[in-house]
C-alpha cells in the first residue's frame, strides 16, 4: 500500500507509481490508435449517411459510470472489511495479553508462550492469505515440536488458535483461571476465529465474476468506440479528449479489480507485513520483551507491503 | 460459482461461461431484428412528422440505470449476507470444537459425536436450501436412529441443532461442564441458529416481486424501442450500437435476478458443496480424524457448486 | 406478499397482480389525456415563440430519478429491517426452546407453557402491527385467566413477554435454573423485546412525510408536463413514449410508498400470517406436540398474507 | 413530526404544513423575479453573442442532484439513528423492569423507585436535547432530595443513570441480587448509557459545515441562474418550469438541513414528547401503577412533538 | 470543527472560514485564466474545424460527479466512524465509573486513581492521533512514576489501558471484586481497546491513494478544459459559468480529502480537545471532584479544535 507523505497537488498529477496508470497504459495507446483511425475514416462513413454523435454514448457512458460506482463500492467495502479484520487481530490480541497481565500478573512464562502463539497467528494468517511459506516465521517464534504439528495440519493458522486455546485451557485446569476468567479470554480467541474465517471468506469468494466481466467488456468496448462518437465535433482534438475520458473509466475499472483482493502486494493492497510487525511490537512491549523488532518502513516509492 | 484463475483481459472478452450471456442471447437477437425493422421503416415515420431522437431515451435510460444500480445493490447485499452466514457456520463450529478440546481435552468420544452433528448441520442446511434429499449425507455421518428422528421432523436442520445441544447438555448434567462453560458452547449453537434462520429468511423472502417486474418491463421495452431512437443518426450502424447498449442493460438486470437467490447452482451462486466440504475437513482435522475427505475442485468451466 | 413460482420472462410482462399497476392506472390515463392535449395545442404555443424541448425535462427527470433511488433505498431498508426482526422472533424462540430442552430435559409442562407464551407473542405482535383483534388467537393458545390479564393491559404483546419471563423466573426460584442458565434464557427474551420495540418503531415512525410529499408532487407534475416536452419531436408517438416514461417513474414512487409500511396486507408486504404459522409449527415440532398446524399457502394470485 | 392519516394523493399536492414549502417560498419568489428579468433582458444578451443553453446547466444540475442525494443520505441516516436510539430507551427500560419483576417479584418498592429513575431518564434526556428546563418533570417523578442532587450536576441525565445504578447496586449489596443477576441489569443501564452518549454525539456534531455551505451556495446560485438558461427555448413559460425545477432542488436541500438535527420541534423532527409519554405509560403498566397518563395526540396539523 | 450558530441563509453565502474556499482559490483563478485564453483563441480553433461542445464534457462531468459522490461517501463514513469511536470513549468510561460507584461505593481512592487513568487515556489518544507531545497532560493527571513508565513504552496509550486494568485487577485480587464484577469492568476496558485500535486504523490506513489521485487528476483536468467547451455558446459569460461549475467540483474533491483524516485541526475535523475536556468533566463530576475544568469554547471563527 502506498503511504504518501503530504505532497503539493500539482506534483501529484505526475505521480506514476501511486496510480493504476501502469496497468492501463496499453489500452490508452489503443485508444489513441482508434482516434487516428476515426479521424482518417471520418469522411468515409459520413458519406454512408451515418452520423455518429455523442448522444447515445452519453447515455451509455453515464449508465456505465453508475455501474462502475456500484462496482467500486463493492470492492472498496471488501478492502475496508479486510482492514477492519486485521485491526481486530491487533485489538483482540492486545486485550488478551492485558487480561493475562491483569488477572495473572505473576505468570510470566505463560504470558510469553501465549504471546508467541498470538504473534505466530498473525504471521501465519498473512502467509496463508498471500500463499507464501510460513515455516521461517513459525520457527522464529515457536518451539520446533509445535511448528511440526502446525505444518502437519491442512489448516495451520486454525491449528495455532487451537494450541493457544490449549495453553489457556491448561491455566484453567491448573486452577489459575476460574471458568469466568477463562471465558473472558476464550471470547478473545473467538474474535480471532472470526477474523480468520472472515479473511478466508474474502480470499476465496470474489465479487461475482459476471460483474467483473460485464463491466470490463462494456468499458473496453465503450472506450474503443468513443473516438468515432467524438470525431464529428472534435476532429483533431479527438485523441486528447478520448484518452482523457478513457483514462477516467479504465482507471476506475482497474482500481476496482485491484481492491477486490486486498491481500496482495500491489500498490493499493493492505500492508500485511507492516501490520504483523506492529502486532509483534505491541505484544512484546506489553510483556516487557525488549528490544522490539524494528518498525517496517515504506520503500522509496512509498510502498509498504 | 465461477472461480477464475488469473486471465489476460483480452481473453476475458470472449468468455462465454462466466457471463450471463447465455440467458439474454435471445433478447439480443430480438434487438437485432428490431434494428432492421427500424432501418427499413425509417423513411416511413419521418414522413409522418415523427422525429424519434435519442433525447427522451437518454432521460429514460439514465433513470433505468439508476434503478438498476439500486436493484443490483439489493441483490448483491443478499449474496454477501448469504456468504457471511455460511462463513459463520465454519467460524462458530471451529470455535465450538476448539472449546471442547480446550475445556474437555480427554473426552474424545464426545468430540466425535458433536463433530458429527456439526458436519451434518452444514450438509443438511445445504440440502434444505437447494431442496435436495439429505438422507445419504445424514446416513454417512450419523447413527441410523438419529437419522430417523431427524427425517421424521418437519424441520430437520433445526432438529440436528437440538440434538447437538442435547449432547452438550448431557456433558453439563454429567458435571463435566459447569454452567459457565456450558454457556460458552450454547452461544455457538445460538450463532448456528442465527445462520439457519438467516438462510431460511433469504430463501423464503425474495426482493419484493414488483421491483423485479417493473425493472424487467422497463428494461425490455427500452431495449426494444431503442433502435428507433438511434436509427435517425446511426442508420446502418444502428444494430451494433443498439445491441451494445442493450447488452449492458439486460446483463445487469439478468445478473441482479441471478444473485437474488444465491443458494442455487448457477454460475454466480455460492458453492455450497465446496463450503460443506471445507467445514467437514476443518472439523475432522481439529479432532485428528484422518484421512480428511478430498477438497472439492472447480469443473472444467471453473464452476464450483 | 407475492411469492411467484418460476415464470417465463415474456409472460411476466403481462402480470397484473404482481405489479403496482392497479394503483397508478388512473394517473397513466391522465397522462394519455395530457398527451392528446399536447398534440392538439402544439401549433398554438409554437406560435407564441415557446419551444418546449426535452432538455430541461431531462435534467429534472434525472434529478428526480436520483431522489427516487434514495427514497426507494430508505423504504426498502425498512422492509428488510422488518423482515429481519421477524426472522429474529423465529431464531430467538427456537433457541430458547432448545435451551429449555437441553438444560431441563424433563420439565415437559414448563416447555409447553413457555412455548404457548412464545407462540402467543408472535400472533399478538402480528395483531398489534395490523391493528386487528388478538382475542381469538390468544384464547386458542393461553388459559382464560392469562388472556384476561393480557387484554387488560394497554400493551398486550409486552405483557406476554413479562408473563413468559415469570415462568422462567419461577424455574430459577425453584432452583431448577441457576442464575447463569437463567441469564442465557433472559437474553433470548431480551432479543424478543428488541424485536417488539423495533416493530413498534417501524410502525409508528414513517419516513419523514416531506420526502413522500416532495417526491410525489415533483413526480406527478413531471409526468403531467412531460407530453409537452416530447410533442415537438415525437408528435403522434407522444402518448406511447410519455406513458412509458411515466410508468417507470410512477411505479417506483408508488412501490416506495407501499414498502414503507411493510406490515400491511398489500402485494409487497410481509406475510405475517405465514410467519406466525411457521413459528408455531417450529416450536410445536421441537417439543413434540403433534399434529402440527397446516402450512399456510399463497392464494391463487400467489399472494401470501 | 407530522403523522398523516391516509389521504388521497390529489389532496396531498396542496398540503402546506407537511412540506418544507414555508421555508423556501421566499427563494421561489426570487426565482420568479429572475425569470422575469431573464425574459426582459433576453434580446440584449443575444446581441452580445451569448447563447445561454440548458446544456451546461444540465451537467451542473445533475452533479448537484448527486451531491444532494449524498447529503440527504447523511441527514436521513442521522434521523434514523436518532430514532433507533430512542427506540432503545424503551426497549432497554422495559427489559430492565421485566428482569426486576421476574427475578425479584416481591420487591414492589424497589420496582417503583427504579421505574421513577428510568422514566426521569427519558424526560431529562428530552430536555437536554431540546435545551429546555427539566425541573418540573423531575419534581413530578423523583423525591426533592434527588432532584436537587441531579440539578446540581453539570450532566443531569448521566447523574440519573448513576442514581438508578445505585438502587440496583444496593439490591446486590443487600444480597437480593447475585453478581450474575446484577450483571444482567447493569447491561441494560449500559445500553441506556450508549443511548445518552449517542444522542449527545448527534446533538453536538453536525454534518461537516462545509457540506451544508457548498451545497447551499451551489443550489441557490444554480436556481438563480436557471431562468437565463431556460429563457432561450421556453420564453414566456420560463417562470413555470424554472420554479418547478427550483422547488425540487430547494426543498431537498431544505429538508436535508431540517433532518440533520432530528431533536427539534419542526414538522419533520422526532416526537420526543410522545416517546417519553409512551415510555412512561409502558413502565407504569408493567408495574401496575394505574391510571396511566393519557396518550399524547397530534395537533390539528397532524403534528406530534 | 466549525460549530456555527443559527445564521440567515443569505449571510452564509459569504462565509469564508466555514468553506474550503481558501484551499481552492488558486485553482479557481487558474480557471479564470483558462476562460480568457478560451475566449481569445476561440476564433482560431473554429477555423481548424474543431467544434468543442459541452456534450462530451457533460458525459465526463456526470461520470466524475458519480465518482466524487462515491469518494465523499468513503471519506464521510471515516469521519462518522471516527466520531463514533470518540463517542464510545465517553460512553465506556462513564459506564466504568458508574460500575465502580455502584459496586464499590466506598472505595473513593480507587475511583480517583482509575478516573485519572481513564482521563489520561483520552488525552494520550488525542496526542497520539495528532502526533503531539502528551507529557504535560500526563504529568497533570498521573503520578510521576507512572508517567515515566508510560513514556518509556513505544505505545503509551495502550500502556495506560494496561495500567488501568492493573488497578481493577488488584481490586479483584484483594477480593473486592468477584470474577463476575471484574468481568463487567474488563468489558469496558475492551471497548476502549477497540476505540484505540479503531483510531489507529483510521490514522494509518487512508482511502487507497489511487482514488485520491485518479479523482484529482480528472477533476483538475476537467476544470481546466471546461472553458473551451463552454466558450462556443457562452462567449463572454464563460468565466462566470466555468468558475461556478469548477467551484462545485473542486470544493467537493477538496472536502473529501479533508474529511478523510478527521483527526487534524482543520475547519472540518473533529474537535478532539473539546471532547477530551468533556470526558474529563464528566468523570470528575461523577466522582465528586470539584471544581470541574472549564468547558472549551469555539474561537471567534466558530472553530473548536
Amino acid at each position: 500500500m502506498i503511504i504518501r507523505p503530504e505532497q503539493h497537488w500539482f506534483l501529484r498529477l505526475f505521480d506514476w507509481h501511486g496510480s493504476v496508470l501502469s496497468k492501463i497504459i496499453f489500452r490508452l495507446l489503443l485508444n489513441v490508435l482508434m482516434s487516428i483511425i476515426a479521424i482518417i475514416s471520418y469522411q468515409w462513413y459520413e458519406q454512408l449517411g451515418i452520423h455518429l454523435t455523442v448522444a447515445p454514448f452519453s447515455l451509455l457512458g453515464i449508465a456505465i459510470a453508475i455501474f462502475l460506482g456500484f462496482r467500486n463500492s463493492a470492492s472498496y467495502s471488501r478492502f475496508v472489511e479486510a482492514r477492519n479484520l486485521w485491526g481486530t487481530v491487533l485489538i483482540a490480541e492486545r486485550t488478551l495479553v492485558r487480561q493475562l497481565r491483569n488477572i495473572l500478573p505473576a505468570e510470566h512464562d505463560a504470558h510469553r508462550r501465549i504471546v508467541s502463539y498470538l504473534v505466530a497467528f498473525s504471521w501465519s494468517l498473512k502467509h496463508q492469505l498471500r500463499k507464501t511459506d510460513p515455516t521461517a516465521d513459525l520457527r522464529r517464534l515457536l518451539p520446533e515440536e509445535r511448528v511440526t504439528e502446525i505444518l502437519a495440519s491442512s489448516m495451520p493458522t486454525n491449528r495455532i488458535l487451537l494450541l493457544a486455546g490449549n495453553e489457556i485451557g491448561q491455566l484453567r485446569e491448573a486452577g489459575k483461571l476460574s471458568d469466568i476468567t477463562y471465558g473472558l479470554m476464550d471470547n478473545k480467541l473467538d474474535e480471532l476465529a472470526h477474523v480468520l474465517g472472515g479473511c478466508e471468506r474474502l480470499a476465496t469468494t470474489p465479487v461475482p465474476f459476471a460483474y467483473t466481466l460485464i463491466l470490463q467488456r462494456t468499458v473496453y468496448l465503450f472506450c474503443t468506440l468513443l473516438p468515432f462518437a467524438l470525431v464529428g465535433d472534435l476532429h483533431y482534438m479527438t485523441p486528447f479528449v478520448s484518452v482523457f475520458i478513457s483514462y477516467t473509466f479504465l482507471s476506475w475499472d482497474s482500481l476496482a479489480e485491484e481492491l477486490e483482493d486486498p491481500f496482495g502486494t500491489a500498490a493499493n493492497d493492505l500492508p500485511l507485513n507492516a501490520m504483523c510487525n506492529t502486532i509483534e511490537r505491541n505484544l512484546l512491549d506489553m510483556t516487557g520483551q525488549h528490544p522490539l523488532p524494528e518498525t517496517l518502513r515504506p520503500d522509496r516509492y512509498f510502498n509498504l507491503t
